[in-house]
């Protein structure tokens, strides 16, 4: 495509607008958050926009329940019955921007969304696995001071009995090396771990001398899946501090991206045929009952990949096979509403707690910390056949079910439990799963769908980029396929002119 | 004392109100967090209450200087000069609160403090030490990542080559060490570190590969001061997430004491005489230019021992002796108002930088992302001699001197600094000092400092608890004093009732 791949820190879009007087129709299929975008960018570059949404809102997977929202599963449709406060939503897709996304920071910036700090990491949260510590919970806090006392414990003694550390490791005194060690795990002066203040106290510490706890069993902490993920899970990358959230809920930049192209989005218009023409595309659709066609200049085409191949088309014919082979993700939410803030009561005002069980996650309020009620989650899940077994249930078994595994952290959850609602992305309606998911058969055919088919349609998304569930993903393949355009406009015009 | 230590999860004080008609008084010399907390809690119960505040304020240490607030340094009294917005503000004392300090949460809870997540942790932040990396910035990200994985590489291989481990890490299958150790350090298929994810990106990830960064050299890794003491900073006990802040600034919880106590506070009351009694204490004091003297059955002195040991009293010897022991900490801090967020522009919105230099950190404001300016620490250093070279500097060269420093971190950070203000807290009118240090050679003499003098009398404040420098400290230290002084009335009670 002979445009140059934008790196982590690129900068933001900047389209060149449209040559005074020249006319360029785009039809955009799907008002998430790359049709959001490539609305926004064309309209102020000034080519004539249309964006064709099959669902009742736009928005996409970026979607925050609040009291009276429609959660439209099949089947299963469900009236968000939380109280009508601003601080009682639910992110059911994505609720976290780690900075490093600078598209979608920019235009946080950009479109006045207020942020705050999130965080994935609060010690103060619990894990809990049922084939460690006879199922109990225990404080992140403490198995996080272990585990990194025990691993200090063992490098220094494994260290110092090696009769020679090869590069790169004899570059750097030994001395120095256990020092490190010793502070890293803050061992005792005979380079033990005997437990640390790190992991919280058994009391004192304020009027009384401080009395640290013992040490948990080393072999009691590897028998816990924690380690296996969720112990590195704030390291990564995308997941890192600082995290970044929209003041009073995700959809706050969907509003900000409608504050400019409302009036470009039609609603229920539910595409029925993409066809490729020698000068353009023609989307045929069905709009609010009736049978609609609108002709444009290009298209960017954001439906689901999977939802898409099912759609009569002319895409060529490896285009059209890759289309139907991309897989999707099965990610669900349970959001409580509770009418007292229980979490606090155990000193827990955000942060995470991590179960082998189904519900996985259980996921404390980042913000509004002690008003009288507060939503939370009551799982979160990527696992596919967890997000199966979950499809699988009514809206109330999955509530029992969720609520009945969360009792054994909190074991009188049951009582503070008013309402709820489950988001069960596999089965909402013009969506049918979340993020895309390669195989590894079709790995090499990503620059494929990447490129326009026909030269005037895109598939676009995050479900084409290397961050496929991150709107960061989906504005990157946004502006990669707005680029291809403005690059196309500008020999077009160059041709004109001559 | 015959008091039960609470321990750090102790539930919040609940004085029992003094029986209907009883009459006690008690003088409270300092409205810092201890003297509020304790003004508080006495008038609910039903005591008559002083206090008697040297400063122009209430708060003590907990203060945030905002538009036009007056800076009380000996010889440097300075006029805050940052905009008059709501988000300009410096915390000068303490600026955040651990979840895990129950009594400041009670009463950010019941005085209606509202609380925001505050974060030490920002991997998008530096480190930078003249003596590593021909002192250019990392990011902290790269390095954790780095001395994680190279951590985690030799770990495996002296584990590999140990013949045999001992307890208690023999009792652990050794494949799933290797793997848990593979996984902490994202070492590769190999079990070496050759880079990872978590370091950050040089280009890539999103419409492209992601590639990413090599590793930085572990000698060089390790000749930075950044491993030793910061990389394990937000571990601790009173630092690790979860972290929380007022929002508008830490004086929102003395404004919640004040909407109760403000009315018992003299400002500008300065202490000149503590006397104890047969049956109370009596106080002589400079109100306004007016000699004044204060009879009163207890006494809650807050002063600073050092400044307390040069006032006039009868207390008894080795008290005495004591209270002039206690050194107190240097702790500096400078504020800068910057016309533009230049950290943003750096992908930084919260957090700590890192420096070797005396500068130490600085601090980007947890809160107000994307305003158009902003207030961010050019210094926060509690090593004395650091905060004595700054003491001995006119205001303006230790702007120049926090500048010149900080450049190496920012480099075109000059030109955005706007106005600024210094915190030199051993040179702060009537404090004189930040928190206390006991000298070991006086450890053993905390319980008699604890203890009433004259059984009347009560130091108190962080400086007589294990947690100095903390609100948290003031607040547990006001409660043990408060106990007792419950149990004498409830002792009194019942010998004037038989």
């Amino acid at each position: 495509m002979g445009i140059t791949s934008m790196s982590a820190q690129a900068a933001p879009l900047k389209l060149k607008p449209l040559t005074t007087g020249k006319k360029r129709s785009v039809v955009i299929l799907g008002a998430g958050i790359s049709g959001l975008t490539s609305a926004y960018e064309l309209s102020r570059a000034g080519y004539d926009v249309t964006v064709l949404e099959a669902s009742h809102r736009a928005g996409g997977r970026n979607f925050t329940a609040r009291h009276g929202d429609f959660i439209d599963e099949f089947g299963n449709p469900q009236i968000c019955k939380f109280d009508d406060k601003p601080y009682l939503y639910m992110n059911c897709g994505p609720a976290r921007i780690p900075a490093v996304h600078t598209g979608l920071m920019h235009y946080c910036r950009e479109l006045g969304v207020e942020l705050m700090l999130f965080s994935n990491d609060n010690v103060n949260c619990y894990t809990q696995d049922d084939k460690a510590f006879d199922g109990r919970p225990i404080r992140i806090r403490e198995y996080r001071a272990d585990i990194r006392g025990y691993m200090s414990e063992l490098l220094e003694k494994t260290m110092a009995s090696s009769a020679h550390l090869d590069a790169p490791f004899d570059e750097v005194d030994l001395d120095k090396m256990v020092q490190f060690v010793k502070d890293y795990g803050d061992l005792g002066s005979d380079l033990k771990y005997h437990g640390s203040e790190r992991a919280g106290l058994v009391s004192g510490g304020f009027v009384s001398e401080p009395v640290i706890k013992d040490p948990l069993r080393f072999a009691d902490l590897m028998k816990s899946s924690y380690w296996a993920g969720a112990l590195n899970f704030a390291e990564g990358l995308d997941q890192a501090p600082a995290m970044l959230t929209p003041v009073g809920g995700m959809d706050h930049v969907v509003k900000g991206f409608l504050k400019h192209v409302k009036d470009k989005i039609s609603l229920k218009a539910q595409v029925q045929k993409v066809w490729l023409e020698d000068k353009g595309v023609e989307v045929s659709y069905l709009h609010d009952g009736v049978n609609k066609k609108i002709k444009a200049d290009y298209c960017i085409n954001c439906i689901p990949t999977h939802i898409m191949a099912g759609i009569e088309n002319n895409f060529p014919t490896e285009y059209a096979e890759v289309l139907g082979k991309i897989q999707r993700g099965k990610l669900f939410k349970i959001g409580f509403q509770a009418k007292e803030r229980f979490w606090e009561k155990e000193g827990i005002y955000n942060g995470i707690t991590w179960t082998s069980q189904d519900i996985n996650q259980i996921w404390y309020p980042e913000h509004s910390p002690m008003r009288p009620k507060g939503i939370f989650l009551g799982a979160y899940t990527w696992d596919p056949a967890v997000g199966e077994r979950f499809a699988q249930m009514s809206n109330q078994q999955r509530m029992n079910e969720a609520i009945r595994q969360g009792s054994k952290i909190h074991p009188d959850y049951a009582k503070y439990v008013e309402t709820g609602i489950t988001v069960c992305w596999e089965r909402m309606n013009n969506m049918m799963g979340c993020s895309s998911q390669w195989p590894e058969d079709i790995r090499d055919k990503f620059a494929l769908l990447q490129a326009p088919a026909g030269n005037r349609h895109y598939m676009v998304g995050d479900q084409i980029s290397h961050h496929s569930g991150w709107q960061e993903g989906a504005i990157r393949s946004a502006w990669h396929a707005l680029e291809d355009i403005e690059q196309k406009e500008g020999m077009l015009s160059a041709r004109e002119a001559s």
